[in-house]
């Protein structure tokens, strides 16, 4: 059986690296890549090129920008005192796409996890201290919007520790059933946060 | 709501060129590359770069190479009597994935549609022609494998009548029930062409 030339055998194995991708995905994009007339792998290359160039994370929240600040930490119109405390920029463009929350961010470096040596220092959680000391920007309120999984939750539990020593409200986003699902479908662990998390009716 | 840096935005419409990527996983290929700490939009522009400078087209069937000739042309253990035409160099894989043909290939550039103006010309009938002509290497089959849709029926008809003028046996594959699947999930005419190709059991 013919095997596919080396470099485009490296062009799937370079397209399998990216989240989603399997191998017969990574064949499908590599093969259209080499055999398009658009030149669609050009385009790639130099939007790719273009990032990396352009790309870095802002000095303030750790949010990915072309400026030195991002768009976000640069706003007069956000809410300055308000701090909300995601793990990574995919969930910080979640919260966006929400259009609700008006305030600014705060990114880590992901998830603390013990098992796999991952401690505060190596997911910036420092950083976060350094903007809860500025005295001309005081923060009233961090918000942790933070996965529940296991290392979400020891992240959250471990901020919320930490934060007890500086004068802000620590929260965090309600656990709960997601709009739209029925509540048979969910465990119990989820059916009680959710009923923990109850409102008031108005 | 932010949005996405510019540079960002460019590299998400160059992932959406692409076959079978919409905009969320554009979106969230594009985040992960720029946000990974693995290096692996690098690792794809380098290979995407490489592929760009070391492969074309074989100079006998079309396949891509990194040679001058395909090893599948190049191969002295391939029969090179039989010519097999597929639709593009996908359609190659997957015969070669079968394991089961041993001759060469002619890879067309697409099927013919007088609907969007493609002919012959455009496809590289001519190519497969010359092929025939050489007398240094008999060519005494042609198999059709093209997909039974109607750029492919208008494509086969098309190429069985020009090859009538050769002295070579063409014939195509078969339509059918595919293998595992149940009778009553096709439609009329898969059934009817299965019908046409029956085959004497032994």
């Amino acid at each position: 059986m013919a095997e596919f030339p080396v470099s485009l055998e490296e062009l799937v194995e370079a397209f399998r690296t990216l989240p989603t991708i399997g191998k017969k995905t990574a064949q499908r994009l590599a093969l259209h890549v080499v055999t398009a007339k658009d030149a669609c792998g050009e385009k790639l290359m130099k939007a790719l090129q273009k990032t990396k160039e352009e790309i870095h994370t802002c000095a303030v929240c750790g949010n990915i920008t072309e400026e030195e600040i991002c768009s976000i930490c640069a706003s007069v119109k956000r809410d300055h005192s308000t701090i909300c405390v995601v793990e990574d920029v995919s969930n910080l463009f979640a919260m966006e796409r929400s259009g609700l929350y008006r305030g600014v961010y705060h990114v880590l470096q992901g998830l603390l996890s013990p098992m796999q040596d991952v401690g505060p220092e190596d997911i910036g959680v420092e950083k976060l201290l350094d903007r809860l000391d500025k005295k001309d920007e005081p923060v009233s309120e961090v918000i942790l919007a933070i996965s529940a999984t296991l290392e979400g939750e020891t992240t959250m539990l471990f901020l919320a520790e930490l934060l007890k020593e500086y004068d802000v409200k620590v929260t965090r986003i309600a656990s709960g059933i997601p709009v739209g699902g029925s509540l048979e479908y969910y465990d119990e662990l989820t059916l009680m946060k959710a009923l923990e998390d109850r409102r008031k009716m108005d």
